[in-house]
């Protein structure tokens, strides 16, 4: 059994509504301190294969075709 | 200038129905290898500060009021 960590992030110079929400409401309990704020996704997925080739080739596909949006968001992956 | 890496992740033994809907998916598109799959959420904070411990201090108290729902979810976080 493989163990896959991806990190799915927005692309520099795209708009995180989000992430500017979380901002201002840090700002208004009081964190002044925090500048930017950018929200990604984090996913664990346990992949039954111990082929560390195919699982890489595998993962990437996941990502490209359903879990990162390719236009907007960067994805990285570990496997472990 | 710090910046906190932070990572939201759903407790073990909470139920994660987006994990349960990607899992889904990603076996009707043929990945059939893909056991369990969590979803998290991860962010990164720019902090306008320079003193580590107090950094952490702060981003402690950040997760701990408004970045994670600790009753169903963990977090842990880095400084850079």
């Amino acid at each position: 059994m493989i163990k896959a960590t991806i990190y799915v992030t927005i692309k520099r110079g795209v708009l995180d509504p989000q992430g500017n929400a979380v901002q201002g409401a840090l700002h208004s309990m009081g964190f002044d301190e925090v500048g930017s704020v950018r929200i990604g996704k984090y996913m664990e997925l346990e992949l039954n294969t111990d082929n560390r080739a195919e699982a890489d080739n595998r993962v990437k596909a996941m990502c490209e075709k359903l879990l990162a949006n390719t236009v907007i968001e960067d994805y990285r992956f570990e496997l472990q």
